[in-house]
């Protein structure tokens, strides 16, 4: 019988859906999370309300359960490490500290054998102009740490001007990244258990707005060795790292159907929300499953399927939504819809896969 | 948006499966349960611990609620109708009370057009001797109200002796209901919104084991003129009634394919649990969307399945369970597997529909 506690550093609607997940196996679950009566709290059993980095609460949070995941990737190291001192980390600490910096992102990536983008330290303004002159004055310039949702970053092409650039940032450790040609981009879901059993759901077809995941639509329109090339990757990946739980990965799809990786999120991830009406294990079930030593379930896909964000305002349109066919609604409890704020999430199914 | 709070009669596993549905159109819930930290509970918002016909709880919750429901036939009519005085009641009072009282929900049924098996009220030994006579000596004995799951029956074969049944039974009022020969068990589970529109899911075929039900398999093994002359009845029942919410209607299927209806549950039924897997919209979520005026969702079945109860010492299959593809597992957070206790279910997909 499954009866354990669940710790879930991080209370929005990741951890809500990983707590109904856990749920539905008997499992209960404590979340950590400075916003009181936050999302997840509704579906949660308890919650403690303390910063990430508070150590009497994070060791209270270790007494109380037999193990520990989280729901975003800037979980501060120092506590994961804390933790793992005390109770099992899932995924691996190791994991957040690669997500948590672009540098060492990319570095284990190419370590990994996976491309990404041709990419320059910039520690300093003179770094950037070095950097900008190698890649022909044109790249993105993004934070090493803490960026999400296109925030921290600049754009350069060729003939911009790059004074001030170090500074405006932040005179933060930065790296430049050099633009890459792509056609689509996609993102794998998958999940590896603690024997090591590795489970892929099928890449979903990514369309960003103004930096914010608009559409995941399955499947994907590529070829068949570019998904089998993006599984390969996330396998290289999750077995290098030793990692347990679901992963997150992004890719940009070149004409020729090669793979740049864009990042990873060692976590649950809302390119994957379609598997909870597409699938008969849910990522968050997955995840639930992987960290609690539970046999993965079949990533298998019964239909094809479009999920659509709801962003800010759209969460107007719930009523119009709930009204179509084939359409699965997910809302995240929150009370004010604020511009670019995810407010939920709906499905739609396309057709059987 | 959806911002109301649904007050739920019953804090069992039915009670957490309309929570858990709930909260995910980002409506609240107020669970009514003498229980304390009921299964229900995780998934809802807060619980009133009160028994279900305390008047001073049942205002409570009106008060702090916009609608009302209840998992359970057996709440008591008294409050159901309280209730209603002072918010909508959804299913209204009138179904609990054919439900409630098995000689009304059979000649219901029967002025609803729907055929039932042969039936006397008896209300003494000598009704019951009078009702055995007519029906050749043979027929189940049952309470009239109150039983389950195949509890406070007698059932007389040809030749028995009845002397005492009556008394047996408990001295209160009785029916008998004649046998009937039929092939096999199915149910429809069906929703009304306020509007009177209505959507039913297709027939599940049950096999009950020792009265509780074992599995529920789609698609029912039947002429499709009988799957249609069940949403027929379901329809006419649920007009009758001005029904608004999800129903269960248990049938019995002839060798020629008649319908005999055996009983109906104002509720989400265990013999619906298999839409959760094999359907976008769950009945949980139907009855949701029903009782708060939202748009029902399309039951279309994406999937072939088959529903199985996990009873008892069930449980300990969990894990096995959770190894086979195709199955989601779904457990109630009940403590202890006592004999005949029903702790969850699992729901295979075996093929698409």
């Amino acid at each position: 019988m499954t009866d354990k506690t669940i710790g879930i550093i991080g209370g929005g609607q990741l951890g809500r859906m990983l707590a109904m997940a856990a749920s539905r196996l008997n499992f209960r679950t404590i979340i950590l999370e400075p916003q009181a009566d936050c999302p997840a709290l509704q579906l949660a059993n308890r919650q403690i309300v303390a910063a990430y980095d508070d150590e009497a609460a994070l060791a209270e949070l270790a007494d109380a359960c037999d193990v520990i995941t989280y729901e975003f990737e800037n979980v501060p190291v120092a506590a994961a490490r804390f933790l793992a001192d005390r109770r099992p980390v899932y995924p691996p600490p190791r994991a957040l500290e690669v997500a948590q910096d672009r540098l060492a992102e990319k570095t284990f990536l190419n370590d990994c054998g996976i491309r990404t983008a041709g990419f320059r330290a910039v520690d300093s303004q003179v770094d950037l102009e070095t950097a900008l002159a190698e890649f022909g004055g044109a790249g993105v310039l993004k934070t090493r740490r803490l960026g999400y949702d296109g925030k921290g970053q600049k754009v350069f092409r060729a003939g911009d001007d790059a004074a001030g650039a170090y500074d405006a940032l932040g005179a933060v450790p930065l790296i430049l990244e050099s633009f890459i040609a792509f056609d689509r981009e996609i993102s794998v879901i998958a999940a590896r258990a603690v024997d090591g059993s590795i489970a892929c759901y099928d890449p979903a077809e990514n369309v960003h707005r103004g930096g914010i995941l608009h559409t995941s639509t399955l499947p994907a329109e590529i070829f068949e060795g570019t998904s089998s090339d993006a599984r390969s990757a996330a396998i290289r990946l999750l077995d290098k790292l030793d990692y347990v739980g679901v992963i997150g990965i992004e890719f940009f799809v070149a004409t020729d159907g090669a793979l740049i990786a864009n990042e990873i999120a060692p976590r649950v991830h809302n390119s994957g929300h379609w598997t909870e009406a597409a699938c008969v294990i849910s990522q968050f079930e997955q995840h639930v499953r992987a960290v609690t030593g539970l046999p993965l379930g079949d990533p298998v896909r019964h239909s094809d399927c479009v999920m659509q964000n709801l962003i800010g305002d759209d969460i107007h349109d719930v009523r119009d939504w709930a009204g179509k066919p084939d359409v699965l609604v997910h809302l995240y409890g929150k009370a004010e819809p604020r511009p670019g704020r995810k407010m939920g999430h709906v499905t739609r199914l396309t057709g059987r896969a």
